[in-house]
């Protein structure tokens, strides 16, 4: 514990030169780190800088993290969900890079919501309707910024004890006392494989165990995109069909289980019973209300709640049919991630502008039968020019067969 | 062999950062290379300086490497044997650090010799008299110096690849067609098993012979100091007594085998018939007449040959005795060297001054019966005060039971 501090303190100040730092996370890379040593190095990651309080909202304060995903807004609505169940919501979010998009990315599509809010307002807010979100702060967990870019240089990003590390540290800063983590895994996920994706989930709940936090994770599948909609206001009136009761079954399914966790973990309920509660406030209304006044504290005007067409209209609209007849086969993820981005929902590089317009409307999933010439997805964005690199792409991504293939199970395991 | 080329060439150029190679490093550390891998970074590596071309002197130049030991004095007799019977040895030699000594201190301590030798002057005298030893020059294979610094604050000096090519980056720059490695195992050497030495072996004939050159390693034992002396002037006294056919059985036989190993590289002769011959030159003077030769020719005043007593003389003798009667048992290399290095004879630090008197002659062997207040050892050194320390240290590595201990194999295997 002595000798991991005196690295990550002595790194983080500049004291430690980088090639000793990457010398080490080599031989991680390779030799992994035993659960205390990755423990320690987290706690010390997580204490090189500011760490959020949340002690003045009680025992009840919870947060969700995923590892990314595409078509990923299931903070948009776990999150009020269980904010509707008693769960004190204080959140960072982050934006969206590559062909995974990003929270905050997603609630600045709506007109007038605020990502940035003075610590007071913060804190009022919280406790008032319980639940604010924010944009990341860059002075959390300061040393994971600097080993991240090490690794990323030293082909080092591919280690589940310095990926879990990375996550933790943050999500510890972050301050709340339970929490559930989001492991996707398949084509759209970082994990591919199901097996590696475990093993980070063991991994961070034990970390996070270790930290006095109480943790669960949920292991799901990434290989097809969550949802219909790709694309920063598409999620959000997506998101809006789901707390309605309506919407994508399998993305529902997976918002339930993860607000029915957050809330599980806070008041230490039986999951079974915490999973009826979320289907309750979904049902009753109850988690949509929550949902309304939460954006209507940050300042967003809530009138797309009831009226989707006027949030964020795209000015150029395109129609994707099928090429041929048969039964949808697999959708990648990635692929279609990447024909979003191309149509300007997201950024290649950090800091590109985005458009919130953009996005990719998928009306056909895997399993579906479709006939030749029927619509397969609508393409959304306001410059024309970027519709034929993305159709083409999306074409690609969407493989139609004779044979209906076999459904997939949408959440694979829950790690606690 | 691009990969490599790019990653050491744009290193030594300062072009690819520390950070980047320390990770390079680790992860050879704990993967190993491939024998073409290690090849090619060992061939970059050569290439990133000067390359002496020794083909001015045909094909039978022969180099002679020692991974450094405790009394090892071996190229002072190998060398003038090898060269007596035809060999070019132009060579270059290290200076001593820490327990183990080198050459070039040793050579130091004779009256006038020079390891310094213009260009010119080295060829002639390889051309005239078959044999010359100067000092490393700073300018071959630069990117092994670079690289071994990192490896010294990163942890990643025991490694078995990294060793080899860093042995092996020198000695192939150094020029020699045929290539003699002593390792050296045991408490008194760097590695520490036989295992290890074989593996270390193995690897170094491989690259030289990936390299095009004829490579053959002698695996020596060095659990015990390698003769009776430990110390320059010392040193040099013994490798006169071997070279006179008198001393140190072990020693000899190490040297008889290291110069005929040499001479069967070279002239493509059969082992059996070279060790006879390496026998029969120290037997006819023919050895010795070679070294005197070689000596003069480079300054040294040859009169301590005939009268070892004028070479040096220590200021301070201090004889130590039993404690106890009994056999001789271990005696512990390392300890013997840093022993020695506390009367002077050995430097902490590159560029301490050395005492060329100083050392130890050690009277008793393992196996050999003593009594108590029998001569064990003689201390030798300019300095009265660096005693007691030195013969604490020297006594505590001798150990004296009641039980002749095995003989120990000196030569464990050869490599070819």
């Amino acid at each position: 514990e002595e000798e991991i501090a005196f690295f990550v303190r002595g790194f983080t100040a500049g004291e430690i030169p980088d090639y000793q730092m990457s010398a080490l996370l080599m031989a991680i890379f390779f030799r992994g780190m035993t659960g205390d040593e990755l423990s320690a190095m987290t706690r010390e990651m997580m204490l090189s800088g500011d760490t959020l309080d949340l002690s003045v909202f009680g025992e009840h304060t919870a947060d969700k993290h995923s590892t990314g995903g595409v078509g990923d807004k299931t903070t948009l609505i776990a999150a009020p969900i269980a904010a509707s169940l008693g769960c004190r919501i204080a959140k960072m979010s982050g934006r969206g890079l590559g062909f995974t998009g990003g929270t905050v990315d997603k609630l600045e599509s709506i007109p007038g919501f605020r990502t940035v809010l003075a610590p007071e307002e913060f804190e009022e807010q919280v406790k008032r309707v319980g639940i604010a979100v924010v944009g990341q702060s860059g002075s959390l967990a300061p040393a994971d910024k600097k080993i991240y870019a090490l690794r990323d240089v030293t082909a080092t990003i591919e280690s589940i004890p310095l990926i879990a590390s990375s996550i933790m540290s943050k999500k510890l800063a972050a301050g709340s006392k339970n929490i559930v983590l989001d492991v996707k895994v398949g084509s759209g996920a970082f994990m591919k494989d199901s097996e590696q994706g475990r093993k980070l989930a063991e991994t961070m709940v034990g970390i996070g165990k270790a930290c006095s936090r109480r943790v669960s994770a949920v292991i799901s599948n990434m290989n097809v995109p969550l949802g219909s909609a790709v694309g920063n206001a598409l999620e959000v009136l997506e998101a809006v069909e789901i707390l309605k009761g309506e919407g994508d079954v399998a993305l529902r399914t997976l918002c339930v289980e993860l607000a029915a966790q957050m809330v599980s973990l806070s008041f230490e309920k039986p999951i079974d019973e915490c999973r009826a509660a979320a289907k309750d406030a979904i049902r009753d209304g109850s988690a949509l209300a929550k949902f309304r006044e939460w954006i209507g504290a940050q300042g967003g005007d809530t009138a797309f709640i009831d009226d989707p067409a006027s949030l964020c209209p795209a000015k150029v609209e395109y129609v994707l049919t099928a090429p041929r007849s048969g039964f949808i086969g697999a959708i990648n993820a990635s692929e279609v991630g990447k024909a979003s981005m191309l149509l300007g929902a997201g950024r290649e590089e950090v800091g590109d502008p985005i458009d919130p317009s953009a996005g990719i409307r998928l009306l056909k999933k895997p399993g579906d039968p479709v006939a030749a010439g029927e619509t397969l997805a609508i393409l959304f964005t306001s410059d024309e020019l970027r519709i034929p690199a993305s159709a083409e792409l999306l074409l690609d991504s969407v493989a139609i067969g004779d044979e209906r293939p076999e459904a997939q199970r949408l959440i694979i395991d829950v790690i606690s």
